[in-house]
């Protein structure tokens, strides 16, 4: 029961993509437009992901393999998420992450519209010090748009803003996440939400955005080095999953 | 199971509507005294609306059929929402409305007292960016009401102030939401709710209503030209009343 | 199914008292450590209330019968809320209060510590209008002391901070909501806790407790005359606690 | 049915522990990474404490025994928390102390990088009026550190910070609770939550953190003589837990 793709089989990586997908519903971050995906352990040049339906009933058999400009793999008639490329394009990218969730995570959204950065306020949410970038759809391709992925081009865009980070703000729309595990990418997903309330709350209390102790450089090297891979978590919310089905 | 009424059965309309009152429950957005109606698909003067009673327990049978006057189509003897005026003016007003939602949606009544005007802070809430217009009971018939609609001259005037928008917000009151679908109608009122949210949050980040990237007048119409009839997002939220019933 | 005790009997009047206590844990208005009572509908000077436990799991037989000193009508070995002083005292200066509940109502507690008097938002919340006294313990016994209502003299102290108001707060402690029926005062005590949440939204969106169109003193003297039984929550209430039990 | 470890066997206060543990989940206080440990009544320098797991989960068979250097004290090949310290050496230097929770107490936690010292609200949140001291980890080890309690000597560091206290409050980090009892601790840990939260919403409206009357020093004294043991809430917490497990 760990979210590890690296040695999971095909089947475990489809399970894995499914519970991710009824953990983040449950935990306030994914609304019924949101998606996870997990790059496939038999060839890093697929992923997994539902067909376009809302994440809270996904079941294994929604699951669609795709390749990296999202076509799928096997004939398909079902309709596919339209944004499909912010998977593909951050996966051709990155080859270290191995699950991506892009998500309207409530509390993040005001970050991404507003002027102060996201910053580290805790231990469990040091993998926000790598820096949270912005990915501002107007830069990539001037104003009026949707704001959607709906391209290989806008995913590359949104994969270029990410850079090596964990995490993209997208402006108006969103967030994106990345991790090494599902494990991983659904607890950066739940702490980066649980990370934008505190922060806010800590701003609240401070009455704007200073005389807050952030977590430090040299902390958040130290944590990165070290911790985060939210097995303990993912664990537990997999046998609240269950036994709530 | 789409939330469609111009194709859909008078039963299915009756259906949507039911399910409509659960799903504004259990998202926050209705509490015990708020309604939802759907226009006949078979005659576009009349709609279906819950006798009153607290939307929670609604019921096919206690879904009631009125004339655009606000007069129950069939021989009628249980209590009727005081307020069916809203919906009856509003089908008069407005022929592409088939659906219409009157709430006390909590996060957005602060809005309705403040000056600070309600602005879409995300790509799903795009419709918002029509514009927010506020109906001041005072303005209609002076100072010392009890702010109810309690006429049809009191269902105009919020009409009126309705105008072509989706939303109107009721100063010391709430809102009325309308729509082209059921689906669309509740998928907007959940999201008005949220963007009441994510717009104090952005406003309590940045110190005041400044510094917000809102979306763009041009990005707000090429939204409202493609997107947003909430129909993914109806689909979930109706097999959740159905797993939970 | 209504809450009205004047026309209710001994037993009515008990089973209300037990689904307010429910209901009431349910809407986080009350703690492990508030309390609802009624008055006899026989005897005008006698109550019911639960013996000295938490709300949530108070049962018929957990209500004792207690005269408006606090002493039990039957013998009685059970151990008995401290703060029964606040119910007795209340009944014996207000005639017309039917029904009590002290409350720690979690938003309501920081309006009662700080300078912005709470004022209604909304129709709903019209009965605020009448005025929010507060009751400051350090007036009545001088500081130091544990903020509980011990004895009759404290109880008769804040009965005459109530006056004929609704609602009167209890700073640093919680407050104390009357009403009618046992409805109305479940429906206020709700109502309250809504209100100071939306207030305290109203003033994060303003930046302060100004430029707030809060009621007139016209239309909260038109809603009191007309309005807030809360029968209609009431009834859905109890059919929602009927259905978890 | 009470939280008292004082006469409690060791299979009662290896119940007790569990029952905290899913009670502090429930309440919001535990995510998965906290710990809740009872000091053993058979030896003083023995305590009960999870293995290494999520407190959602916690059952008897899970619990170990270990010494006040963290050592199991019977063979263990389980893995344990990391952070046991902290429980082994506030029970070194707190004779007094019977109950240990380890939080990540989502609103205590922006008070802990803030400016603005936690101070009591209300009454039942007397004992934070003893003070609230921070632990910060640089002043012990200087910048750099992951935050956690790795060792005994760190261990110490934070015994030390909490003093005499019940509650400590770790930067970047979380919250040591202590009490006399489980049910004290676990009362402690949720009020400590809340009066997080509702001091905030006090700063919230009164623009700041002054004109607040939060709790005299005369008032803190006379409550934490007389009250506080939380047994009432711990029976009603206890007994949720039973009807839904």
């Amino acid at each position: 029961m760990n979210g590890s793709t690296t040695r999971r089989t095909r089947q475990q990586c489809i399970d894995d993509v499914v519970k991710g997908n009824h953990i983040l519903v449950r935990r306030g971050v994914l609304d019924s437009y949101g998606h996870i995906s997990v790059r496939s352990p038999d060839d890093p040049g697929r992923f997994f992901l539902a067909r376009a339906m809302a994440p809270a009933t996904v079941e294994a058999g929604d699951i669609v393999e795709l390749d990296l400009d999202g076509n799928p793999v096997h004939p398909e008639s079902r309709k596919l998420y339209l944004e499909r490329f912010i998977h593909g394009e951050i996966y051709r990218a990155r080859p270290d992450v191995q699950a991506v969730v892009h998500s309207h995570s409530p509390t993040v959204i005001p970050f991404g519209i507003s002027k102060v950065p996201m910053r580290p306020v805790c231990q469990l949410c040091g993998f926000i010090g790598q820096g949270v970038p912005l990915f501002e759809i107007r830069d990539a391709i001037g104003d009026g748009s949707d704001l959607l992925i709906r391209d290989g081009a806008l995913g590359k865009s949104l994969a270029q803003s990410l850079g090596d980070k964990a995490v993209c703000l997208q402006r108006g729309h969103g967030a994106v996440t990345v991790g090494g595990t599902v494990a991983q990418v659904v607890g950066r997903s739940v702490y980066l939400e649980l990370n934008a309330r505190l922060q806010m709350q800590a701003i609240t209390i401070s009455g704007g955005d200073h005389d807050i102790t952030y977590l430090s450089e040299a902390e958040i090297e130290t944590i990165g080095a070290k911790l985060g891979d939210f097995e303990r978590a993912w664990e537990a919310w997999c046998l609240e999953e269950d036994e709530l089905a």
